[in-house]
């Protein structure tokens, strides 16, 4: 199945991922988790809704838990290069016939959400108040200090559908899992704009549903301390896979659930993407080591558990793939 | 079951663990396994045997690996205090009735073996040739540079006997895993005389085998290496569990098996135990964090698979376990 | 003074820093310090030069080593999005009436060559033949295993000129060194195209030289590593400062000097600035802990030496700092 | 000059260094320093005194911080290996005409005090309440989390004397530094009862005075979030040296000063000495590696300055070296 051909002049500019907008049942135990335990910063806080950032982080937050009746999440969000993008992204919508609003969230300025033909929540905002920089604030590390948001995976039902959708944005294909054959479907694909492995990734599955968000931090030895930690303050349910390394992206992983479920990779050592001449790799389906380099296989959990988005429509894959992938 | 009581005034006096001799089938498949991907040192070689030792190791080798038709273990070696504690050691042996010789092995001085009661193969050795001091010559680091033999650990028919055994040589419990209830029996062991967890520890199981040996490195990020270079250069297979950290003992392990199956643990972050006033651990058998604080289950082989010491006649244990135990 | 505006749609576009042209007087001797000891892949060598790349780069090198009778610097390399761009760039340079001419390099398509109005070298190159990924050919690691050039960093007569010439080409301001008062003056610049602290920077001081080329590299335990490798193998000499961490670009930092006098930086650690509205960080000059968070003052030889520009003209600087910068 | 040779049946047991005890002039602005920067658990306090241990001790504490009018320091504590070894030590004592005493701690059982020939306040104790280890308790990990005290470093008048004294109480050399030539005189020298490098150590200087005590923790990571954590609360002035690393014991180190001025080391990566046939390595004055092997030359401070004990008369050193020496 064709690579899907990224656009370098996409119709409107996509910086990165920026934030994530979860649903939680429990805003305390919430807390507890992110706060408390992987060490995001808590910025800001009401009865009804928290605000975290990372210690690189200058914008406001990059997660928003707002307290529900059940776990969803409402949206991922991006960075747009500027105000004038998210006109430009509006009236695309518009010429697409692509159903979008613009939506109020605190902190922000305008912000622009629409529905992606899979079902996925999408979110681009440019102006988000700006927080001082904690980076060398080591007084306030505690957990894992999550240093920045780096990227969404998602289920998709329409995997190639995805793909193609987003490279005609702009997004650009770094890695993939693809069948054997002549006639070999990607299964799985992993997109950027910032200029490392990913900014979105899809995976091929009953959709849409958010696999995870991912925060990356600086080496293994701070997920070994979160593995420590968790496991001895009644967080060892919570950790769901790894620590160990992916074939794909090189990263060195380990995924964690929080109260509700929603899961969290916490990250390190992928590599740079930007050259535009940059070439995607492929894997083979056949070939275990582009989901553990070192052998162990993924739960059964993380390959078939995932976040509804709020209101999306479930569909089933297109295909099943012979071998599960995800990573 | 009453936990052992060590003897402050052993009848001869050993120091620490000291050196393993391994049969095996091809040296050459074994040297490009033990030097070239976990970074001992070769000392010296024969075209019979292999003698290798860690960066901080002054005495000649700690594993001598022998040309065999098949994977055997003939000797876990122990360095004794003095010459003359081992002529106390045959002295004792005789007293006690138990089977004994010297034996010659290159570059050593005097080396007395003896059969314990579990049918092990215990050798005792004070002087053996000395070698250069490896620990700043960084640039002979390969691999994951292993800096000193640690410990062996090994399956046991009769736990108790064994820790009981041991015990009346001034081998000191440190932690160990035991049925909960009034007559609960121990079911592991890990005893140490040089003052960190363990020179050597018993598991219930068939036996005697031998269980691992180990090798003690600085960081966890050298064990991390190891796991990416091993699967990277054909080892996949030979990497049986971990990374993970054991509840026993702290330790961030990692357990490789040779070529011919002989299993080393590689491992770092253990604490010091030599206050004679030190008390051991106890594990309920029932808490899984013992065996790995982060949760994830060793497989299969690591439970039920060892190395025949040479001779050694197999016996089944003496109960099973409710819950299987090794760490 | 102003800080420098950086033009968000540049005459034309260039992607990062890329690969810098040494002359070294003895090729086997620097072949021994750069791939040897630092740990760069020899990719090609002939009788008059090496190329060398770091594990992550797909390029064919990102030093090029030629034999010459002195020291010096040839380019510093920068990789344009496209080979349209370096017409753009030659069309601009015409237009500025900026000396510039196309240079023939080996393994390189088309690359453009015009000296700045500081005299530095700039070269500017689309194609270069590619190699396959060493990121996960674990086996090939060595040293500190350089994973990719990050930067360039040059000593200026005239620091406000440099910055200002090089944010119309695009780059943008990361931090900057300034000094105090309503007319200080700024005494060192960062700016960068790749979203990272930067892919070029500034210091006040005799110029146009090269301060330091720098490689990224995973963790601070890699460049411990160096250091103990470099101090046992005969490199002491060679170790100038460090490792501590910068307070500028939260750099943890080693330099290294070749033995041609060329230095190298060897860092980890800095963070991601590729928002449009990304704001620079002012230091003030007064303010030791931009140089060294942790207070060791940097030798005289970090201060006052640098590579001399191939044909270069030098010029003191336009005013001396009331404390000497550079980080 | 003669190096020193150690008594293997001393006329009493000591396992290991223990406690230090501290006059301090501000019990808060020492429990801020000690507790919140860097790491040790405060297992009691009361108005005039404070409590500290490392992560792995089990004892009640290793560190005495005492509310006095100006900085001292009243003993370095020992282990011994029973009650019968210190009425042992008395009777030595009494015999050998050395001022002795026995002094009430609080926590403690039987202590005996005396004072060494260099003036030095050495104590002895076995029994001591004991208290949870907290090496899985990771959520209270705070700063560095200081492990374990290992040893004390003190300026004798008369290193030769000193370590003649300590060795007669089967304290082992392991290494030591001496002038060149056929009457080299030892100017330094590190003894150990524990198995490692050291518990006491001795540096010729006017003394008696206290060089440092010192903490071991896992790994060098740990250390440089120290210097992190340190260099951005307020605590940049007490770093004093570091981090690097000594040519002697291969000691990963920071040296960091309390705000009474007493120095504590913070170190990782030594070796195992436990041997009966281990042999010192023997350093010359001359070789400036066995201070810093990367180079770095220790600040004057770090030479000069030590914290004088309750009571000690100063003396000269009984000669200058030519080289100032000291790790």
């Amino acid at each position: 199945m064709p690579v899907p051909t990224h656009i370098f002049n996409p119709p409107f500019n996509i910086v990165r991922s920026s934030y994530v907008v979860f649903g939680v049942t429990d805003l305390a135990r919430s807390r507890a988790f992110y706060a408390d335990t992987l060490g995001l910063h808590v910025e800001d806080e009401t009865k009804d809704a928290i605000y975290l950032r990372g210690v690189e982080e200058r914008q406001h937050h990059s997660i928003i838990l707002e307290k529900r009746g059940a776990a969803t999440c409402d949206a991922l969000g991006f960075k747009a290069a500027s105000e004038d993008d998210i006109d430009k992204a509006a009236a695309w919508c518009k010429s697409k016939g692509i159903v979008h609003k613009f939506v109020e969230r605190p902190y922000h300025g305008r912000t622009l959400h629409f529905t992606d033909p899979q079902g996925l929540p999408f979110e681009l905002n440019f102006a988000m108040e700006k927080r001082e920089n904690l980076l060398q604030k080591y007084v306030h590390y505690r957990g894992v200090h999550p240093q920045r948001l780096d990227h969404f995976n998602a289920f998709a039902p329409d995997v190639q559908g995805a793909l193609d959708f987003y490279a005609a944005l702009g997004f650009r294909l770094t890695e993939y899992a693809e069948e054997d054959g002549p006639n070999g479907r990607i299964a799985a694909g992993w997109m950027h704009r910032k200029g490392n492995v990913h900014d979105l990734a899809f995976t091929n599955g009953r959709g849409p549903r958010l696999h995870h968000i991912a925060y990356w931090v600086p080496t293994a030895m701070h997920i070994i301390h979160l593995c420590d930690l968790m496991s001895t303050t009644g967080y060892l349910a919570n950790m769901e896979r790894g620590p160990a390394r992916h074939g794909i992206s090189n990263a060195f992983f380990l995924y964690v659930r929080d109260p509700d479920g929603h899961r969290t990779e916490i990250y390190t050592s992928d590599y740079q993407t930007m050259d535009p001449d940059h070439e995607p790799i492929r894997w083979s389906l056949r070939d275990p080591r582009r989901q553990t380099l070192w052998g162990t296989p993924a739960p059964k959990s993380w390959f078939e558990e995932g976040t509804t988005f709020t209101g999306a429509t479930l569909r089933e894959p297109l295909f099943h793939a012979n071998v599960i992938v995800a990573s």
